[in-house]
């Protein structure tokens, strides 16, 4: 009897090429599918909530895999942790029902970007954190966030290589989007149905535009809407993000 | 004018050789010496409060340089930050009187040593925690480390390869010795007026022995007057070390 089983994951983005499995390159999917391989005897696909950037972190990515093996969920994490590299860890394993998809299943995901207004980054934070100590209004980059909730049409938020998906919607609902200073900390925080490849640093990045000045309200809400070939500004660099939920019915 | 000029560094020691300079290797005194012999435009000694080991981590290491270059503390504190590797930052650089001297002039040194009882580590922290899940009492080792408390005679503690100084006193004080637990973590602290290389990982090591019920009072106490050619334990890795804090006059 075959179950399915989803894991939620932790991993510090900066050794790895992102999620995705990309001949050659130590990426999360190819860690984990070489471990089930292992497990199983046979290739298992690990499907993901989505991908996640090279570089980018997450604190609770979620995953699913089908397993014959029939080993206890709880030694079956604690397995698979021994042969992951450090960087990488199961923090829960659980079975689900069969028809489980993490990606199809997601309700809502939550972001968040850190950025150190600080003058010194400590050694213990700078993997973690995107540095940007120069002179900006907080207080503007804080008042554009909310402006993102709604529904729009974010093609101006898309990855430049975004031709993987030509013609489909870029239409996306954001649920909750909000910045707040914590100490030398700026931490925006977003919560959506979905998420476009680079979507969240290019926000990002547009917040950092509205904060010194450059995108006010009304070039927002243009951005928000914007027609076909316009880009919203600067890519915001991937150590500062990370994946911090996915919500499930179940 | 020469000025002496104080260091507050702070260093995540993993990819690090340890502080003292070794010829080829990567440590926290080379790198800082390479970029003072750019600035000076010559050799340019820096003294450390002490030596870390290899992996061993620093939130406030102490060192000292006397320098030519009129340069603003502020800006030497920016411009070395620039050409450090980000595993090595200058929290704060401050002028002090000429004679000052990190390591005579210490007056006590603080250590925290933290170990991770859960049973997985997140990647965002499995650098710098000794995992620990193994059975053992919490209570027994927080109970044996206030017995370090006082000046006793640490050669049992001391590193196995500590032929440097033979004949040495090895007689140290301990103003302040606890642990406790939070969470899923066991810290223990420890101040005293000098540590000998490996003390405080060797004084770990003999906790856990405590904590497995391997090491009682009465034994502990033996430990800490022991004759010549007793090993108190183990030594514990590195990588749950951080040196605090170094205190002194001014």
């Amino acid at each position: 009897m075959s179950r399915r089983i989803r894991l939620i994951l932790s991993y510090d983005g900066t050794e790895f090429s992102g999620w995705q499995v990309q001949p050659g390159l130590p990426t999360i999917q190819s860690h984990l599918e070489e471990i089930f391989l292992a497990i199983e005897r046979k290739r298992v696909h690990v499907a993901g909530s989505g991908r996640t950037d090279a570089g980018v972190h997450a604190l609770a990515q979620v995953a699913a895999v089908t397993l014959d093996n029939p080993i206890p969920v709880r030694n079956l994490k604690k397995a698979v942790n021994r042969l992951l590299p450090a960087g990488i860890r199961v923090m829960r394993a659980e079975e689900v029902p069969a028809e489980f998809h993490p990606r199809f299943d997601a309700l809502e995901k939550t972001y968040e970007y850190r950025i150190w207004r600080g003058e010194t980054v400590s050694p213990f934070d700078a993997r973690y954190l995107h540095h940007h100590p120069f002179p900006m209004s907080d207080e503007k980059f804080i008042a554009a966030a909310p402006l993102l909730v709604g529904e729009h049409d974010f093609a101006a938020f898309a990855a430049a290589d975004d031709a993987d998906y030509p013609g489909r919607s870029k239409v996306r609902k954001i649920f909750a989007s909000e910045a707040r200073r914590d100490g030398d900390l700026l931490i925006y925080r977003v919560t959506g149905g979905g998420f476009l490849k680079h979507m969240v640093r290019n926000i990002v990045g547009t917040l950092l535009e509205a904060g010194k000045g450059n995108v006010d309200a009304e070039r927002m809400r243009w951005l928000l809407s914007a027609p076909p070939g316009v880009r919203a500004t600067p890519t915001a660099p991937a150590k500062g993000l990370f994946l911090v939920e996915v919500k499930y019915q179940y």
